[in-house]
């Protein structure tokens, strides 16, 4: 018989367009990944409320210390960085305090916190391909990138010949057991290229190596990256709101070269 | 028992979620404002579905040439711009196309873009007062600002101080039929302002005033501001795409001060 | 010896981070792709300064017919494009209108307003291995597309089988002596689309090949896009500020299907 | 002549126009808040990072507990808040994921995100008033409010009557002795608010008023709410990335209702 349920059932692929298993919300209840929101205000770190927001499950204490110190690295560059500049010109022009931030991350392109995808999917993907000779792939990176007279990504600075944050990271790693075969091939990478071309690895390198090894994909790699510096741009805006005057000039028109018709 | 009220209860959710006047989708035909889509192409230019769709029906002939000078007249300047600069540096760390126009939409503050929008709520909101003494409402709305030592929006510019633009605009205002009260209000307060403090009107006072009397509400003044920039804007994310090096240093470490402990 | 101006010499390429051929700023002077802004406001189309800033010259009359259609023709297509949802929802949340016109173009990525990108970069490469035989070109990428099970951008359109404003674009632009060889591919495309699986061009399987014969380069194709689309947004935008009760709720908790743990 | 006065006259421009009190960049050295960052990683925890960042100094052992417990307490709502809704209908579109973060940010409007913002000027502005008679404060906020017939932010929620994470903060927050004048104020208005209308603290008036007896400004408070929320955000778009087909149909036709002409 044609009931209300059977009818409810027949429609619902069309009603229900949205699914998800990161929270359910019921009224005056709020369940992310299995845990009560009140259980775990309080009781975790938020270093451990990401992980398990995005690997979907608490780590170990280990973990959560790694990750802790991984989302403390990326913290600040100071306005180097091309995020943060855009971050602060934005707010510069009397715009809210969500668009600057939004606007900061839109700078996040390929070049500058794709880095850390990029390093990772390189490593995952050597992994992937072979984990016994990891001296073999290292090899076979480098002189890719070498004879294509690419950068590999992870490793070399514009600013910094020696990136002070990267071994502070792979010390780290190896006191919290999160140095495995993907932070074992960058470190190898990190001396061919150290010996070929006097270049070191970067904060990217190993974050990525070390996120690798911590089983995150790839793919949510600069948006670890996002979480971790989303406060520098936020002090950055407040920053440029509370010290400059607003719609101050970036440039003078003799500062700007037309070389048009 | 299946009702009606049942089955109108089950697809209540669906039904009511959206719902607009702009465009009617059917499979195979488009209708918007009441036009057949394949009727508009060919038949009228950019700038008469630009009126259409904002204001909801076409423009006559000289508002058309009208609209068509206001949205040509926003179309560039130079790299001085916010807007231009955070397009260009988000372009340069290699984010896509779109992400750098929208980048640079969010650089549209109420110091930069938001200033057509400000002036075009000064002088509705002077008109709505009285449209009979218009040399009463200018003289209020100069002491207004000038007693608060602040700048009326749409009046001077940090880089020029006879903008070329606006006398331009406000000529072909009279030309086409579009110089009405609020265009009037707006020369008043330039003269007033001219003689005080050797200010003059800008684009967006020009603008802000022409679309006040071609009927636009101020709500949507930055959003013309934004439909006539948006082309320059692409113009120059292409040229840094096409001249410049990715991820090129827009300053070097020793070009920024430290002023922190 | 060491004068001022040898100095600024020195230090020129240090000072000048940026440099522009679109528009140069002079006090009181603005002279865009080498005319002056007053003489082409009020003397040129918006169609026409687009193309004066994308291609760097004037269209000429035919080609500024062709193009003012093709941006008509990108104009609205109602609630269904994700990029004017995202708009209508950060309306409703009270961002500002220049944050929700910029959330919309977010929405424009490959598999919404890239594809009119991916469209001409299909067709300018097949233009590019021959211009002689088009047929064999047109026969080689369906095969392609076919063998791997790909959708063709540019062709088919999840709610027209048969997209109205393609047709009529095709027929203008033989009209306005725009259909080249890359309107001749991708007609011929889709013939065999058409002939092998029922599927037609779509609107940016039109505007792609028209664009290409008028020697935009594929890299601005979804920039086109925006142009032509941004009015619409504005119209939804106001539409739901105007219209409808700020922070709505789009959806209902029983609407959603959790199936976590 | 080639005087002191000429040569800072020639680097003026170059000089002046950054400058920032958070992060010294020099060479293989990064120093925040005066602090060398590789002493910072590893041994601080991430909210110590963000309260130093954003506060300028570090926080002491009970105030990092209470910061983690409130970016916890951010974390996720499923899908019911827009910025999770464009984040995903943006991902569905093929954008990367910094433009999916970013449009989900941009989503955080005034009537969302803005409500902690609100919450704490109402607060800030409370306490500014008197220290002394929190209860009349608190009685003068509730009437104005009334007779507006306006939401007080950081009071009532529109899937909750009882937000279950507002209890759970207050709770923490005396036990970590962040429990101060705001908090009081909040509480008492609560009391009121219940009384009247049945209405209770939802989490932006606990986080709200939590963070301003920490001493964060109501400028930073939606920017809290960002930092907190962002790895839900990322765990959504990821799960859209992974899980749903891409450009999925978010409505049909027929479940848009046009009501134009």
């Amino acid at each position: 018989m044609i009931t209300e349920d059977v009818l409810k059932d027949i429609f619902k692929p069309r009603i229900l367009k949205w699914r998800t298993s990161i929270t359910k919300v019921e009224p005056n209840k709020l369940t992310t990944r299995g845990y009560l929101q009140e259980d775990l205000i309080g009781n975790i770190s938020f270093a451990e409320m990401i992980h398990l927001l995005i690997k979907g499950e608490l780590p170990s204490k280990n973990e959560a210390q790694m990750l802790g110190a991984v989302l403390v690295s990326f913290c600040d560059h100071g306005v180097t960085p091309p995020s943060t500049q855009t971050a602060r010109i934005m707010a510069s022009t009397g715009s809210p305090l969500h668009a600057c931030i939004a606007g900061g991350l839109l700078a996040f392109g390929k070049n500058h916190a794709g880095a850390i995808e990029h390093a990772m999917k390189t490593l995952q993907d050597g992994i992937k391909r072979t984990e016994d000779d990891i001296n073999r792939i290292a090899e076979e990176i480098v002189s890719h990138f070498l004879k294509n007279n690419e950068k590999i990504c992870g490793f070399g600075h514009r600013y910094h010949n020696e990136d002070p944050r990267a071994p502070r990271l792979i010390e780290l790693a190896k006191k919290y057991g999160c140095f495995g075969k993907h932070s074992e091939l960058a470190t190898v990478i990190e001396d061919l290229l150290f010996e070929k071309k006097g270049i070191r690895m970067n904060i990217d390198g190993a974050n990525g190596a070390i996120l690798s090894d911590m089983g995150f994909n790839w793919t949510v790699g600069s948006g670890m990256f996002m979480i971790g510096r989303l406060p520098g741009i936020l002090a950055h805006v407040n920053e440029e709101n509370t010290r400059e005057s607003p719609f101050r000039k970036f440039f003078e028109i003799d500062e700007i070269y037309y070389d048009g018709v």
